[in-house]
């Protein structure tokens, strides 16, 4: 059947797959399309018809299969396959050989030999059984005495017994013949693909994957090369690029048809290319057209009859995250698709595969425990339980795990020594995880059946395995999992398409991507990542080095506002010099400094131990000492005395704070191409007041700066936005601060009423249950925390146009966040360093999608 | 002058006081209308004119003086008074005796003798030097040779000395003779009355009272009476109410003119009803017919000058809070206001004094240190500091104060016990706070100079002042003091007025007032409240009993869920006789039960001695409890594993928490009348999907136990909105539900992202620099979570037009939170029942003034 025998169909229930453009993938199906385009393109696909989703639908509930132009005497056979609109959503298997029978089987033998056709001709009756007759396959067990396993080749008359018993076995279940008018076979066949499609687990099953509740089915009858003849012949898969790393690279796999008995092993490419170069050349062909023709790299599903090349399928190449990268940039730069389609194509989280070391997917892995993901990449190290260990260990350029119950700022520099770090407490938001993140440190928290037997020095599960200290173990920040041992790694990757791809998403933006950094070793890996500025610096992390926590904490202890000016007096020139640094090496772009945060009690030391060591370096009574720390303690410290609650009540903290950013601009500026224009942002706003308070000081000190110094200064004043009532009173805020920059983390914590460090007891049991379709922490709350961001949005530009809105939670680097703020016409997301390139990529699609969807593509 | 001789002033400028209801308030300020009322109702008021505002104005920036209508022949003399729109808005002092001149004199000596006349002409040059011509008093110590101290009364000789040392000083010192003309000595006056008025320091201390930025002052010139005479003459001031009850009773100070050495003392009733009974029973009259003319109890300031009265002026009765009940209930009662007039007259909060002892406002107080006032009345007892010494005294009989640094559940049964709970942290709603106010208990909370010093049993101060255990204090819980020793008390009153007043506030009100009430103890006092309901039961204070205590905490403790259903079997039944009894003390009354909401481990012992105890309660290694406990531990337990979350994860005990529900409603039901009809409140919900889950188990135990029990059983199913995303999602929670109640305590918290446990420290700071205009956890903040209730009321409504909506925070005992919630469309407030009469009230006006006011009263 030549394609141009087959006359339209008359009405849109079938169409011939070389119809072109009539064969819509929403009425047909992606395969169909995929088929059409491909035989438009001039490949040897083998001719055939599709039958609409209507039609598919139609037929489930038992009505008329419709005439199909197709020529049944000429000794083919088909093979009719499922059609669904999206390749992810399933769909029944594949019934091939539709056509044998009687008649047909002397031809078929005279063909490919008579073994070869009764076998084809024993499998088809079974196959066809169970899949449109609903036969059991165990009810086939019964012809284990003819056909006993581990000897497939039988001689022609045991054939003929098993094929006798088959049709006997199908006529005695069914009640009816096997039927042998190949239009009734494939009618068979149509409504049982039908009814497969529509049956209610299929249909759960494919939701699940995104399917609308009333997906279709197009159902294509499409002539089957056998691949086997008195010729070269076979089957085979071919593509071009490799699957592990997206780059080209041939992979064949072609296997010759012929008894098992007698034919050869597979062959690959060279020996396909020895054996038949011209069909070699014709794959090649293929596959360049396919991608430029379709825009995707395709293995392509092939048949060779006698030496002639046949089509089956083709479907995209199966890639990992990686291969994806490069196979979409290869597939941009030979302009079989565009840039931005190019950009559209990769899941931005994915990106993180690039960035970090992973675990080979094909190592074994002895997994210990299961926590959260909170930092993706694996590490593998020793076993240590305190900060200190960790240290010592990077010392002796020793790899180490840090396991804690959960971090405080104190263990910081510990995580900077270690590794990876596994919690036992805490969820995506806790310490661990948003220190852990920012440093690009693999990180596993919340693995809660973990116990830490500090006095046996190990670590226990509730069933009893052991992990000592100095233990050799992985962890795989991206899954969650402990492991024991060392599994093979794959390493980062952060140039050649990667960067490629990244530089186009530059281009495509129009949103910002800022860092949150608190170190200049921070700042510089976020220039590496090429950022916009930094969205949030912390200034707090600046207080943990040794000489300075000591400085601090008397600072904190001081009885009278004497004391506490004279400790501050000598931290302002520590933060000076760590503002210059910043500021060095931001040059020319933003810097926003958040203003201190935390509660006082997380600088002082928790443990007996440091207390008393305190009390002797501050030459206290320890009982003094002691007696203060248990003042500044707190039932709720997220919901207490800090941010600017802070700055109200002890003013002097961001007066020295205000004193060093504007001291350290004005010494950077003097010797400064581009100015920098710090930006300094007051955080855990709850009422207006609060702010202007605090920008009357700020204002007056930077004022007195200026004069001291005899030098011009521009910098801008801030809020960040945390708590509901910050969001619904954006308006008065927004009327004298010139951004407003939403801290999604402790935003989502009070709209929720959730406590991000105790959260991780019971956020996996409510994503499991639906309770929260995502974690909260990790993908913004549209619905609510997103409503008030729209709110306030809103509010803050009708006050004042001029108004600079960001984000610079955790959710600046999470690409359905970053939608989301596109949409809400933010002006730029910050998130931490590692995450940048994902949020770079996300804005950029953000970007185009806002502009309607990616431009057509122009050339063929 | 008599009324008719007045012309109608040619403008607005000036206004005879007997020009009827022309004298408008909003004018002439308050103190004319009310003259001019009196005078219009026939009393002998001295007549005189007013000044407009805009004159008063025009006058003090130097404008014309109007033509005064006045009669300066008669040899009268006349007093210059302000008067404002309001009288709490203060104004300058009144100028009297104005008229007194050297051609006057002799005529005044004749009249009431040399001596006084000049004693009078000296005191008037004097006022009027010092008032009107901005001398100094201390220019006149000058004089102190001629006029000693303690010799006042000098012969006229002397006299005639001194006045004219007086005027040559004030020729001196203005350059200008002392004025004789009177009507220049009144325009000098009026002049300097509207000056002070307009001064920038008087602006600003009447704008800190409530007056509008340009508030305006009339000027009263009025007759002076001198209250003496040849005759029976005098002043004095005669009221028939008890200032400190309310309650009829005449009260009469009136001092008769003549020389200090000749002249008895101040007469009392008995006196004056001898000497002259037709002046008593005039005053009588006047007194009555100011009080119905006029809606208020005067006092009446008057003058007899020769036997006849007159009316100077009419002040309303200063009274206290109890009083001013008694008062307007009596008004109302003898037809002189409305009841709601009556009703709108009473601040709510005034109630509370009614309520709780009080200490006598005479008493001394030796204050020891201030707190936050948390719950009000006062309270003496003996100092302890530990739950178990207040019971022990308890036991005793011995009242007793307790002080802790902050509570927790397992102070609750010493709370009971005690007459006071004092403590060092935590703000107004903090635990100490909310749990006394529901027992009714006087509590201070946040006195956080405190130092409490265990090892030596007592408490000190920074300015090292002791108190041990045993010494007797007070508290007084409405201002937040701590004293030493036992000052007189005031005892509660709940009857007569009180209780009237309140009936009528019921009989006005559309909005429903239920209690918060946890015990049956709790409910009782509720019904005696006469409220409408329960509209929140926390079901977690049923648990503190020492007996459950236990069972509870090895149903936490349990590490199996069959372990902790074997506790949970064993609450059961302790659970259902609760519910028994809190149904029938409730009959006929809806009762709505908030399911399990604090944290486990609220409910686990804290001490290392308790530990051990529970842990050989448990028969189980002290360790593996105390692991446990840890586990369960929380940074921010306020936004951890609570409410719903507890639901989601352990559904056992809200299962078992509904059946005793159910059951109870059942059993009750049987012999009730109106059946039960309980309302069953999720708390801590922030998504749909929480309320959904748990909305099923509840169904599905509700169905089982009507079968179990082959009974029908009607139960309401809502959601506790403490979450901000509760509220902006509240259309989602609404439309499977019957009821939204507003817990604005938690939805405080999270909107302002501010523990009320840690708020102590820093609320007084915000408070007093502005920062908040009051704590929010007193007064509703309407501009943030307030919008919040308003999302939710609208798009909870709107999908649910049935829905109920109620508040059941702390704030539903504040006034204004009251209000507001009325506005909002709100069904009920609930509260602690120690303030449900304030709600009682507050609701009463909120009604009243949302149906357009008081309406006018139709009696004269």
């Amino acid at each position: 059947m030549k394609p141009e025998d087959i006359a339209p169909a008359p009405s849109d229930a079938v169409i011939a797959l070389d119809a072109g453009a009539a064969v819509r993938e929403a009425v047909f199906g992606r395969r169909a399309f995929k088929l059409a385009r491909l035989t438009g393109l001039g490949l040897p696909v083998l001719p055939g018809v599709v039958l609409s989703f209507d039609c598919a639908r139609s037929l489930a509930s038992g009505g008329p299969m419709p005439t199909l132009p197709l020529d049944f005497n000429a000794g083919k056979l088909f093979a009719l396959r499922a059609s669904p609109e999206d390749r992810a959503w399933g769909g029944p298997a594949s019934i091939l050989d539709i056509g044998l029978n009687a008649d047909m089987l002397p031809r078929l033998a005279a063909r490919i030999g008579e073994a070869a056709a009764l076998r084809l001709m024993c499998r088809f009756i079974q196959n066809y059984a169970i899949a449109v007759a609903g036969l059991e396959p165990e009810d086939f067990e019964a012809f284990s005495h003819i056909a006993p396993r581990g000897k497939p080749d039988l001689d022609p008359h045991a054939l003929r017994q098993l094929l006798a018993a088959k049709r006997a076995l199908y006529a005695e279940e069914t009640g009816a013949a096997f039927p042998e008018d190949p239009m009734d076979q494939i009618e068979g066949a149509a409504r049982a693909i039908a009814r497969a499609w529509n049956a209610p687990s299929a249909r759960i099953l494919r939701e699940a994957r995104g399917a609308p509740p009333h997906a279709g089915l197009g159902i294509i009858v499409q002539e089957h090369a056998l691949g086997s003849g008195q010729g070269f012949s076979g089957t085979g898969h071919f593509q071009t690029v490799d699957s592990r790393s997206g780059a080209p690279a041939v992979s064949i796999a072609f296997t010759p048809a012929g008894d098992a008995a007698t034919r050869p092993g597979a062959l690959d490419e060279a020996a396909l290319a020895a054996q038949a170069p011209q069909v070699l050349e014709t794959l090649h062909l293929c596959a360049r057209t396919a991608a430029l023709g379709l825009g995707e790299a395709f293995s392509l599903e092939f048949a060779l009859a006698d030496g002639r090349l046949a089509i089956l399928d083709a479907v995209p190449v199966r890639r990992n995250a990686r291969a994806s990268v490069r196979i979409a940039v290869d597939l941009a730069n030979s302009g079989a698709i565009t840039r931005n389609q190019a950009l559209l194509r990769i899941d931005p989280r994915n990106l993180i595969e690039h960035l970090h070391p992973q675990i080979d997917p094909s190592a074994a892995r002895d997994v210990f425990s299961t926590g959260l993901g909170a930092s993706p990449g694996a590490a593998t190290g020793r076993l240590v339980l305190t900060a200190d260990a960790a240290q010592a260990a990077a010392a002796q350029g020793e790899p180490t795990i840090l396991v804690r119950v959960e971090t405080s700022p104190e263990d910081i520099r510990g995580m900077h020594a270690a590794k990876g770090v596994l919690t036992i407490r805490g969820g995506m938001s806790s310490h661990a995880a948003v220190i852990a993140r920012g440093l690009g440190l693999p990180c596993v928290v919340g693995a809660s059946d973990l116990r830490i037997d500090a006095a046996l020095g190990a670590v226990t599960t509730p069933d009893g395995r052991t992990l000592r200290v100095g233990a050799l173990i992985t962890i795989d920040g991206s899954k969650g999992q402990v492991m024991v041992g060392a599994p093979t790694m794959i390493a980062a990757e952060l140039g050649g398409a990667f960067s490629e791809l990244l530089d186009w998403a530059d281009a495509a933006r129009d949103m910002g991507v800022r860092a949150n950094a608190d170190t200049p070793a921070e700042a510089r890996m976020a220039r590496e990542f090429r950022v916009d500025g930094i969205g949030l610096c912390r200034t707090e992390h600046m207080f943990f080095d040794e000489i300075r926590i000591n400085v601090m904490r008397e600072m904190i202890l001081a009885d009278t506002r004497v004391e506490r000016r004279a400790g501050l007096d000598r931290l302002l020139p520590m933060q000076r010099d760590d503002f210059c640094e910043l500021f060095e090496i931001m040059r020319g772009l933003p810097v926003t400094i958040r203003l201190l945060d935390p509660p006082l009690h997380e600088f002082l030391p928790h443990g007996a131990e440091g207390m008393a060591a305190l009390a002797a370096a501050m030459n206290l009574p320890e009982a003094q000492v002691r007696a203060r720390a248990n003042e500044l303690s707190e039932v709720n410290p997220m919901l207490g005395m800090r941010g600017v609650r802070l700055g109200v009540v002890m003013p002097e903290i961001y007066e020295m704070q205000a004193r060093a950013i504007f001291e350290a601009a004005i010494t950077v500026n003097r010797f400064a191409k581009t100015p920098v224009v710090p930006e300094v942002m007051i955080p855990l706003v709850s009422a207006n007041r609060e702010v202007e308070l605090v920008k009357a000081r700020i204002d007056a000190i930077a004022a007195t700066v200026q004069r001291e110094q005899d030098a011009e200064l521009t910098f801008k004043l801030g809020v960040m936005v945390e708590t509901p009532r910050a969001a619904l009173r954006a308006g008065d805020l927004a009327a004298t601060t010139a951004f407003l920059s939403f801290g999604t983390n402790d935003l989502t914590q009070m709209t929720y009423g959730l406590s991000r460090d105790d959260a991780g007891r019971f956020m996996r049991d409510y994503v499991n249950q639906g309770v929260f379709h995502e974690d909260p922490f990790h993908v913004l709350d549209v619905e609510g925390v997103g409503e008030l961001m729209l709110i306030a949005a809103r509010r803050g530009r009708e006050r004042n146009p001029d108004l600079t809105l960001g984000l610079c939670g955790e959710h600046g680097g999470d690409p359905s966040s970053v939608r989301f703020c596109k949409l809400a016409g933010f002006d730029y997301v910050s998130c931490s360093p590692y995450r940048v390139p994902i949020a770079r990529l996300a804005a950029a699609q953000a970007t185009i999608l806002a502009r309607g969807g990616a431009e057509a593509k122009t050339t063929g």
